[in-house]
């Protein structure tokens, strides 16, 4: 069996989420019936991660196992046209046999996107948190500094996670600030239930000055969701890279 | 009666152009009735131009009369909130009463935005024309110099034009090329129908190689709508800026 892997684009506005759910309408099953279209084997993809309901990625990756003789470099032209447009194909590589999407990556990179102009870029609204304040940028700056580093993020975790331990490595955390946008990137070795928009909901209330950076800090030593902000809106989030070992 | 004027921004996909149509479903409409509904009074809004079926608006003008005495300041937010999420009003302004958002216009931009990637961004499909083929940038440079000045644009104008002229003054046309993007900038003291779509799909004739420069010069020297090349699709099109003398 050869193992393909695939980096993809979507638009996560209408799906829920990227994995298969009762539900259905996910990411995964659109991928998995047009892979099965094309190959008439079933597909089975692993994913780097699941990405939740309205969240969109500018870089997944996937890889399944399959018995098809089509050559690595026709993969993405072949699944596009069988895609609808709001997912697409960039790239399809030939991976070892061990290779994992999730198990193998080591770094993702999130995009939270936040629009704080008066009414909202109407080209940009599927896509950024529009948060019509002004914002205390110096003091979100100081305060997201805090995440980067091994921490306990338990804090910043869903309650509904249901993960074993909640120590992760942020290797770096940052805001680009540009015309009436702001970009908070943050960068990991893995990530818990809605840590990055719960750090995000949080970080909006430093910008508010409801929160200084220092009260910032005493809640993620607290290791308590309750200490924490809401979880900042769905459709802001975006997975942005998943790095692995070439 | 007040005259008031608004700049709006909205996304042209789902509706049929800006202006009325006995179809419906167009942006005039809805944003006819939306005042309608603020003010009690009928509206009757003038465009600085209509923009066809698809295309999109950074910034477009309309005024109209009103008695309504909602001071400038709170129509934007009034409106917005009666405003499906795809039109945003920008700002609102009241001008003299001999203020028209049309004939007082000294001159209009607008962008065509192309995709040269080989798969497309995800997130820009709805703005950007989808081109995936390598594109002689300084050729396109070059055509796009013949269009600056006054000059009969007939090469460039749709058949079903009805103006008495087709004699337009062209300000500035330039092409900025950015990582697998092409944004195409025309401005001009006022626009034929169709005029950039068809400048655009005969400049990607020229891209690909199936025109010179010195052809293009020829096709719009040549004032004949079957010189040119195709017209470009609706969807990359967006009125980017309309100015007035203040």
């Amino acid at each position: 069996m050869r193992n393909i892997r695939m980096a993809i684009s979507y638009d996560g506005t209408t799906y829920h989420g990227f994995q298969t759910q009762p539900i259905g309408n996910t990411v995964q099953d659109v991928l998995e019936h047009a892979i099965g279209v094309l190959t008439g084997e079933k597909a089975d993809i692993t994913a780097s991660g699941r990405t939740d309901a309205g969240v969109h990625a500018r870089r997944q990756y996937f890889n399944f196992y399959t018995s098809s003789p089509i050559p690595v470099d026709r993969w993405a032209l072949a699944l596009n046209s069988r895609l609808p447009d709001d997912i697409v194909v960039l790239q399809a590589d030939e991976m070892p046999s061990q290779f994992h999407s999730s198990y193998s990556a080591k770094r993702k990179t999130y995009r939270y996107g936040i629009d704080t102009s008066k009414f909202g870029d109407v080209f940009e609204r599927k896509y950024r948190l529009h948060y019509p304040m002004p914002l205390l940028l110096e003091e979100m700056k100081e305060a997201i500094a805090h995440v980067r580093g091994t921490h306990d993020f338990s804090s910043f975790a869903s309650k509904r996670s249901t993960k074993t331990t909640h120590v992760r490595t942020i290797l770096d955390a940052r805001i680009e600030a540009s015309d009436g946008k702001l970009d908070i990137f943050i960068t990991g070795n893995g990530f818990l239930y809605n840590m990055v928009r719960i750090i995000v909901g949080t970080l909006l209330w430093v910008g508010e000055g409801k929160l200084t950076a220092a009260d910032f800090k005493r809640i993620l030593e607290a290791r308590e969701r309750s200490a924490a902000g809401p979880t900042a809106m769905a459709h802001g989030l975006m997975l942005w890279e998943v790095e692995y070992e070439e």
